[in-house]
């Protein structure tokens, strides 16, 4: 149908480096007079020339599909738009999600999946993802303080519970390789991880994209998405939302767009790019 | 706001049994003409007066919030509607997730949510569910081959990673107990599971009531939830699918109703509940 995802996701951070917007319509921090269909586009039509992906959170669309089809369409193709739903069920379960969410009518490049339900909840995501040109990113270690109570217990192999996820999306993701030599399974890794769980990740990770939540509100180092990178010097994502896309307190200014550009230079000073 | 959630379930279960059924409409298998909206209201309509509660999948419905807010509706609060979405999320998304699908305006009595994202990340689905009188089932151990991936993987304490999140579901439910002494806290513990891992669920959440997917299509043993009974002999809910609302191959029959009827009579027996 369309190009490997990983290829077009690389060639989208090659050019304009490992930024992700998030788009977390908060109402109370919207422009006055305009919901989350209308902010989501023009923040999405603002960005989708400067960053490489866009990643919508469904929780603030009320799962409503309108509304979060609007700010994709808005995106028009210039970057990779994810949507994070953060979906996980079992095998006849996951197989209706993935023909909504991963289908060729779907207006979404790749979305957020968890994997607490095991492989026979992740297959027909990866399926439906390679059939379509499509990505997900799978949950591994989490950005928030609540990863310590699951992710990171100690298994009797010595080795954490986010490490046999790792394991997991490897074996998984290894058959689905585009021509960069990444694959079209990501994991999720949180930027607030210490450097050394990072590397290790990438070692057991050597060719996922990774979607790096935590930067900003959440204060991760920005520094700690260099540690991510793979062999290419690439397959990072960083994932900004509140710190980019609603950089202000209260109801936005009515200089909200110049706003969002001017967190976005700054964030791409941050993180180096010049 | 409403009696307490788990005292209201225990009402029902009292004096209807423990039987949820899933309203997963798989559109292969809906009568002629009908879609998800009008063959999930008439069964919703058809089964809450014999049933504990009723189970609506949100990924049959295409994430769309009116036709499963039509099934909601058509069971007019005659048993309790669980809507099975499997949400998890860090700590501000959750609390969006948890306004829409928890809060005083949902149609939704409960909702099932994933343990992945730790404490912080169910807090918010809690806190919520006490507000409104409503309650949540955590995934503990889910009924499909994948729980062994991740669930059923053994930690340093010797322990498998889901008696941990049990012990996690016990604790934040503990404080939301209603008049029965049962939490608003529940758990997914799939009926497939050996009979020693269901007792030492039991054991580890005395509270929690327990909803059991596994029957019928997943072959899960009817036997198995009376391990998982309460020391007041109830706190369980057996739920059931394509078994008992699905229960032909195709398109549904003419007389598809009486079908329905007819399954739910013989589920009722195979739970020996006369």
């Amino acid at each position: 149908v369309s190009a490997h995802f990983a290829d077009r996701l690389s060639e989208l951070t090659s050019a304009r480096g490992p930024i992700c917007a998030g788009i977390d319509p908060r109402q109370a921090q919207l422009p006055v007079g305009q919901g989350a269909a209308g902010w989501g586009a023009e923040t999405a039509a603002l960005l989708a020339s400067g960053v490489a992906a866009l990643k919508p959170q469904l929780a603030f669309f009320d799962d409503e599909w309108g509304p979060v089809e609007a700010v994709a369409r808005a995106a028009d193709g210039r970057c990779v738009v994810i949507a994070d739903c953060k979906r996980g069920d079992i095998g006849s379960t996951a197989e209706a999600y993935a023909r909504r969410l991963l289908g060729p009518d779907s207006p979404f490049d790749a979305i957020t999946v968890n994997p607490y339900l095991g492989r026979d909840a992740l297959a027909p995501f990866v399926d439906a993802a390679a059939e379509n040109g499509k990505g997900l990113f799978v949950l591994v270690r989490t950005s928030n303080p609540g990863a310590s109570d699951l992710q990171e217990l100690t298994l009797e192999s010595q080795e954490p519970v986010f490490e046999r996820v790792a394991r997991l999306v490897h074996a998984v993701g290894e058959p689905h390789r585009g021509r960069c030599g990444r694959s079209l399974v990501g994991a999720v890794v949180g930027l607030t991880a210490p450097p050394d769980q990072i590397r290790r990740l990438r070692e057991l990770m050597p060719h996922a994209p990774f979607l790096m939540p935590g930067y900003g509100a959440q204060g991760g180092d920005p520094d700690a998405y260099r540690v991510a990178l793979d062999s290419d010097g690439g397959g990072v994502l960083v994932s900004a939302s509140r710190s980019l896309t609603l950089p202000w307190k209260g109801q936005a200014p009515d200089d909200w767009k110049q706003r969002v550009q001017g967190a976005l230079a700054e964030m791409r000073g941050q993180l180096g790019l010049g």
